[in-house]
């Protein structure tokens, strides 16, 4: 009998999924073949159809290991941060260091794309972004209660919101050329931080 | 000879383009075909051909359609508005307006999605969306003018954020059916308030 080696099984189905983001990234998902994913991964297509039976199974894992990579994230924020605001602003620039990746964030548009036809990808995708809301939410109560931001805001509906920025970062690499991600960090943090800082407060 | 007659022609395209833009919303683009759109139209598959020779002839017109409407939008504000930062804000209810009517925000989102794969669409999209940055810096600047704004800020990249805002809230409909467009219009309204303030200002 073949013994399955569970680590090596892991790495190759790694080189895979590395493979096929750059040729979604690349070519986009509906125009890339199994083929190129084959020629890009080093792999026949017998092997390739061990791991992924098909084109969609490979995006919908795609999407499973950001959602796991959001979560992971979250997670590993201590639960009891001293300055639980400036933890919410560092996560803005990690996610503009991401956006600043055009091979990362045309990838992202094609999962975003493919939420509206694939359910299994929809799933992951939206329970990748309640993860980040979750933690956004905790976060923004720990600052309200240190007294970091307005008390008045609902913590919940600001995260959303922060979520709603995040998402249009990714709709203006999209759309506008001329949207530099590492130029508008700061403008990403200075939007966020006025929103929430108390009125009256300097920004 | 037959006789042309303009009038019946655009009336007859405009037949089409709301047909197939309810199956569009409905169904998605991919998933719908040319037979449900000649169904929901009331017009032979040959008469839809005389109009528009393709599906994608039809989300281009579409995409060109809403380009049209936003281009016309901005025209029409008052070139000296007496309350420069209102018509901005009041731009926002019109967006969440639109964002509530559950058929047009999943057309919106489903011409995003074909701006990744057809470039007609994508052109049509970003013509666009420069419309309305062009059309928002323009007010910022008069705002910031009549003190109503932080003149430190850049008007470009404010309305360029503000355009983020607005794409993150279509994002946001697709992935979190909590979220109510009529319910958080005053909150779009205070998150581009605040940030647009000048410091020091309550909001």
């Amino acid at each position: 009998m073949r013994k399955v080696d569970p680590e090596r099984q892991q790495a190759k189905r790694r080189q895979i999924l590395e493979a096929a983001g750059d040729c979604f990234a690349r070519r986009g998902f509906h125009a890339t073949t199994t083929a190129e994913i084959c020629a890009a991964a080093g792999m026949s297509p017998g092997n390739l159809f061990h791991y992924f039976p098909s084109k969609n199974a490979i995006i919908e894992a795609l999407a499973e290991e950001e959602w796991r990579d959001t979560a992971a994230y979250f997670a590993a924020i201590d639960d009891d941060p001293a300055d639980p605001l400036e933890v919410v602003l560092s996560f803005l620039d990690v996610v503009m260091v991401f956006a600043s990746d055009r091979s990362y964030s045309r990838l992202a548009l094609e999962v975003a794309a493919e939420t509206l036809r694939n359910p299994v990808v929809c799933a992951s995708v939206a329970a990748g972004d309640t993860e980040m809301r979750d933690g956004l939410a905790a976060l923004l109560r720990k600052a309200a209660a240190r007294g970091q931001i307005d008390p008045e805001l609902d913590p919940v509906q600001s995260a959303n919101w922060i979520a709603a920025l995040i998402d249009g970062v990714f709709s203006r690499l999209a759309l506008d050329t001329g949207f530099d991600p590492a130029r508008e960090a700061p403008m990403l943090r200075r939007v966020v931080g006025r929103f929430l800082a108390k009125p009256g407060r300097g920004a």
